[in-house]
């Protein structure tokens, strides 16, 4: 590619309803622009400080080891694995979506065995599985599964899960990266040892960031590996040296500092609008959305019961170009929708309301939109009722 | 803490010359604000393959496998390591600072063995030892070693030494952190084989991301390997399906979207400018800066010959509180200078011009506020001389 010509980059609006990043709160772009200081700057150490007791409110914990990774939710998550397996170990993975699968990979790479407890993509983890499956191997030390998958939509019981873990001396490892924020996630009230989240879903920030917590039992078992944690980067042992509780913070890596302005930014717009209410407003939105589609004549793929209101998967109807709907979509109304993932690529739509993005009015719009596309080319909906029938269930 | 009076981070603003950040330019604070759009957008793929090709340019290579990883410099070093190095393997790591140490960490946690090629800190990585070492393992596959240590400013001659791996068919992991963008690095033209870098030195962006590049040997190397690479989230062979060549990209993780308008930004910023024209820059302000220490006494750790002109590692004089000074400074002033690493804590101060604080601005600023700081505190040095001195180089 020839550069000489390469300008600035100024990237369009758009409307962001897919599975992440959401729409960012514009107080967190501005946050973003702020001046750069030092990572080791004593008010960048106060920044910290304060992030890390946002965090803990936004986690439901105390735990002193929460802290955001200075990488995407990816990293967040082999965090949590290169620090807690060690090779030879077994853990227990549930998988009912695309991320208990990237689990399986991370165990694998740290030399250990994956014993998979399998579902149904689209519904929640069993807990009966799951308590066969440590039965069965009673010599596993870990438990990992999603609480919110983000490739389906579907929310497991986290709490019954963490329960079956430690009855048989397991901790447990909890990828909570679309619904913290969103739905409840309470820590410590359900045992979650090692937790990890994402800054660009309900949190509302640019994505980039992956918020973690672990418990003392979870810290405890880190100090105590009789092998080194095989990424220097991740070790936690080595990062607690510049994140811990003293103000004499030692130098591992630079941190991000701009993107944390950002999460900070973030955080103080939840704890100003308290986390019960954020929980409330994407549920309602949820159900505005739903009467909407549903008077379409579309259905969700994940039941009710279990149904995360954030994201939102319901099924291409019969016929109907799935990728064709989406770039529409993106071109006439430059509002973003999510495809399909994994075994389900093709065959549903995944509709973020995630953040500052679950709104009403993102709501009617995206109705409005799907409405007049899906009309458009014919596809065999009830066109005209989404908006009226969003509207009764919003007022 | 009690998080009820948390409110927004306001920084303060600061110059920053010590060894990173560096001041970040407005236009780059400005793209860090500009809202973000997906990670899959067809507007943000353009924008991907720009940055491609922008960093090709800053590189001086034509090396497809030409990205930045989604995360500081660090976890670029370690792209190089767990992509490149498998279990068993040899490795040659020239230390002359701390992060020829950080390298010996990254093969150990890969299984691998390193061979030290130990010189002193502030001098630069000397060929004929590494030549010996080469000699003496004809089993070592890799040599690494740091072409600009951030932690005491001395510069190695990258090409000699690749030059020499190459004889012994070794191929190169190179750490261009503080040159890129400051002195010359030509990939190709040295035969480096896998190179990384940071956002945050004298490309003048935000902290958080690192640019790598592979050659088509590393590459080659990397897709025949017979284990995986421990690191999912780094594992290059996964992240190219994201970064690849074609239109069709595939999700790996999500892309730190905003971050990578900034460096898109960084890097419109060199290519106007022109990589020369920045070396010369670089050089320019610190000659200024030189002539302004040297007329206060004060003196150089590293060799003229290899000294680097973005990262000044100066001797604290005898009897001065080096950790006072740097307070005084930021306190006074607002201004951050460096600390010493490693065995040079204490012992220097480390002042970095680089990038967009690479400016004659800076240096008058930085030698005035020294010499008051220095003044005040009866340290030894000739006080009053430095800013004329400085202007005499300048003008």
């Amino acid at each position: 590619m020839d550069i000489t010509n390469i300008t600035s980059f100024v990237p369009p609006i758009r409307t962001l309803m897919g599975p992440g990043p959401s729409d960012v709160h514009p107080r967190i772009l501005a946050a973003m622009a702020r001046p750069t200081i030092g990572h080791l700057d004593p008010r960048f150490v106060d920044m910290m400080d304060e992030l890390k007791a946002l965090l803990q409110y936004a986690f439901g914990t105390n735990n002193e080891l929460t802290i955001p990774v200075s990488a995407p939710g990816s990293a967040g998550m082999e965090t949590c694995f290169v620090n807690l397996v060690q090779p030879g170990d077994k853990v227990i993975v549930c998988q009912n979506g695309v991320f208990g699968g990237r689990m399986k990979e991370n165990v694998e790479r740290c030399g250990a065995t994956a014993i998979m407890v399998e579902d149904t993509w689209g519904t929640a983890v069993d807990p009966q599985k799951l308590e066969d499956a440590l039965k069965s191997h009673p010599d596993a030390g870990l438990v990992a599964f999603v609480h919110a998958e983000t490739s389906t939509g579907a929310q497991s019981d986290a709490k019954t899960l963490c329960q079956l873990a430690h009855q048989y001396d397991c901790l447990t490892i909890v990828d909570t990266v679309t619904s913290l924020g969103g739905t409840p996630v309470r820590t410590d009230e359900w045992g979650m040892d090692a937790v990890y989240s994402g800054s660009q879903k309900c949190l509302s920030c640019t994505p980039g960031l992956s918020p973690v917590t672990f418990s003392e039992r979870a810290a405890a078992r880190i100090k105590s590996r009789n092998t080194k944690v095989q990424s220097w980067f991740l070790d936690l042992n080595l990062v607690m040296a510049y994140w811990g509780g003293s103000q004499k913070r030692s130098y591992h890596h630079t941190a991000p500092v701009n993107p944390l302005y950002g999460l900070h930014e973030a955080l103080v717009i939840l704890k100003e609008e308290g986390l019960e209410n954020s929980w409330a407003r994407h549920q309602r939105n949820h159900l505005a959305l739903r009467a909407g589609l549903e008077a379409m004549g579309l259905s969700f793929i994940v039941h009710e019961s279990y149904r995360l209101p954030q994201l939102n998967a319901v099924t291409v109807p019969t016929g109907v170009d799935e990728a064709a709907v989406r770039q529409r979509l993106l071109q006439d109304f430059s509002l973003e929708i999510g495809a399909g993932l994994g075994s389900l690529a093709g065959k549903v739509w995944r509709i973020g309301l995630m953040g500052y993005a679950s709104n009403i009015k993102n709501v009617m719009y995206c109705l409005g939109a799907l409405d007049t596309v899906l009309s458009a080319m014919k596809a065999p909906i009830n066109a005209g009722q989404a908006m009226a029938a969003a509207q009764r269930v919003a007022s």
